[in-house]
């Protein structure tokens, strides 16, 4: 089979490599129907996280079960199924409490499992899917063809602003403030209207992705940033400030903003990866605002999102403005880093 | 009248002092029953906060109320009233959703109010209590004397350990590691076990507050510090973790230990006012350990916590070990300050 792996800073690869066979009796093995590029993906890509040697890269996909293991249950060959970004047991305790991004035997697509034994990554025609009944959720069918973009988004960004939300504890006629544009950001704008807040501020200077925003439900779009940004918010909430917070970017910037704008009580509900954060604990503190989130736990959230996607009550799949052949995976990439695209989609 | 001022580091000096008098119309004057010292105000007696000039000293007590405004309406001469560290109008948006430390109108003991005026501090014979309605609760009739000191204890440590304990989140059949054996940390283990936490791990190394923590409900106690109380907790959990972690210290080293031994998605409810404090955000986001509370807005808890005093489920006033005529209030702070008191209760 074809599958992606990345060498280098920029050095992205379509290469033939072994057909996957189950190896645990556990596993399942899927074709890929659809797969996509990450903005995690571009870390990598634009060298700000080392690579020590090439590794197969992607994980986010929706496919079609090729063949399970003797000891899965839960799917059959056909089965048209949806992978949260890392595999999980779905049984342990982390997994119990749905935190399956903590889960005791999982692990990350690309990476090895507890016996070294080495996961597919996503960005490919097919992948052996390590602890099949705890990772994937099917929608058994194959869905019509144009919710395919909704349902590969659940694999990680949807999945990921939706836990922004609840880490934020988004309720009904909250006014909730998105800070940052991106995939995550705009499912997050998507999150908090599904969840039903009566406005939805999002920050964003870049007129298409205001555009996504808007009809995800932004009631709002704020385009400056820092202290403007920050004063704008006060503006529109009486002083008040908001009643939940989502960062979706990772930088201390993002995050210092996000925690201005809460209104006292508030929780910062974040996703984005920090890389620079500190946070203001003394701000924090004398204004009683929480910070919660980290690695989403997709699986939990993967069947009801599922069903909002299959019901027409969400559709995510916006989020990818580039549709690429699997073939020109390296242009998916490129444009991506120049912010050509907000999200590629990539098919095998 | 007699009321306590801070000079200096070590210098607090009980003098001679105005009465007190009604000066806006929503002010009420109470003579003070029981007033203590906490372990903030030690910041100044230890120097660790700066003292530009004497000020007004003391946030805690309870009295009887002697005269009320003409505005003040849900007091009447003659009430037993608590006060929380903090007075509020209950009624601004801060208020309304609960954080009345945030109030709008709102301030210190001790203090100016918007206008300048000065309140009262609350180690002294009377206190001029500003926005009465909003800040003072009753119990109408003078309680059991052996009532006082657990009404007294919420004034500030009760309502301080409650608000970790719910911004933590703790539920039925928790297990839940309270880090700080101060007065706060103390009254957390009893919010933990009033609120039905199953286990409840007291971190301490002092004999007479590991038997106030297992008074309070503490099943289990780790005298170790550091490194070594994170081995402990993960031990008697499995190796999973604590479903909630009240943090009663504000210090670098306690707040690691809470996120250490706090299991990937629970929260860390944290009361203690941080000094050095850095949030490990990256182990927070890999195992989606939230960190929400602050000053804690003992008001909205104090209705329910006198009625759990006053039908004895909780008997928050065990803290207290030293009991001093008020003009004894200079060895209150010293026995304090010289960690022979946990907490010193002061009559006038």
């Amino acid at each position: 089979m074809k599958a992606t792996s990345i060498y280098a800073a920029r050095d992205v690869r379509l290469e033939d490599q072994p057909d996957p066979r189950i190896q645990k009796p556990t596993d399942a093995v899927v074709k890929v129907v659809a797969a996509c590029v990450c903005g995690s993906d571009l870390w990598y890509y634009r060298g700000d996280n080392p690579i020590k040697e090439p590794f197969r890269i992607g994980h986010e996909f929706v496919g079609i079960v090729e063949e399970v293991g003797p000891e899965v249950r839960s799917l059959r060959k056909g089965d048209f199924v949806i992978a949260p970004f890392m595999y999980s047991d779905n049984t342990c305790a982390h997994c119990r409490v749905g935190i399956q991004s903590a889960c005791s035997t999982g692990g990350f697509w690309g990476g090895p499992d507890r016996d070294g034994l080495m996961a597919d990554g996503g960005q490919g025609e097919y992948v052996r899917v390590p602890l099949a009944d705890g990772t994937l959720v099917s929608t058994r069918e194959f869905p019509d063809a144009a919710m395919v973009p909704s349902l590969l988004a659940l694999s990680d960004v949807m999945g990921t602003g939706w836990h922004a939300a609840m880490s934020a504890g988004v309720r009904e006629g909250d006014t909730v403030v998105v800070v940052g544009d991106g995939a995550v950001g705009l499912s997050a704008v998507l999150a908090a209207s599904r969840m039903g807040a009566e406005r939805v501020v999002a920050m964003s200077r870049h007129e298409a992705r205001q555009q996504v925003a808007r009809s995800f439900g932004a009631t709002d779009v704020i385009a400056e940033r820092g202290e403007a940004a920050e004063a704008a918010v006060l503006a529109l909430t009486n002083g008040i400030g908001a009643d939940a917070v989502l960062e979706c970017v990772g930088t201390g910037q993002a995050m210092n903003t996000a925690v201005t704008v809460a209104r006292p009580g508030a929780t910062v509900g974040y996703v984005g990866v920090p890389h620079g954060v500190e946070l203001p604990v003394r701000s924090m503190f004398s204004r009683n605002v929480g910070v919660a989130g980290g690695v989403a736990p997709v699986r939990q959230y993967l069947p009801s999102l599922r069903d909002d996607v299959l019901s027409g009550a969400i559709n995510p799949g916006l989020v990818f403005d580039l549709d690429l052949p699997l073939d020109q995976v390296a242009e998916g990439y490129a444009a991506m880093d120049e912010r050509r695209a907000i999200k590629t989609m990539l098919r095998p």
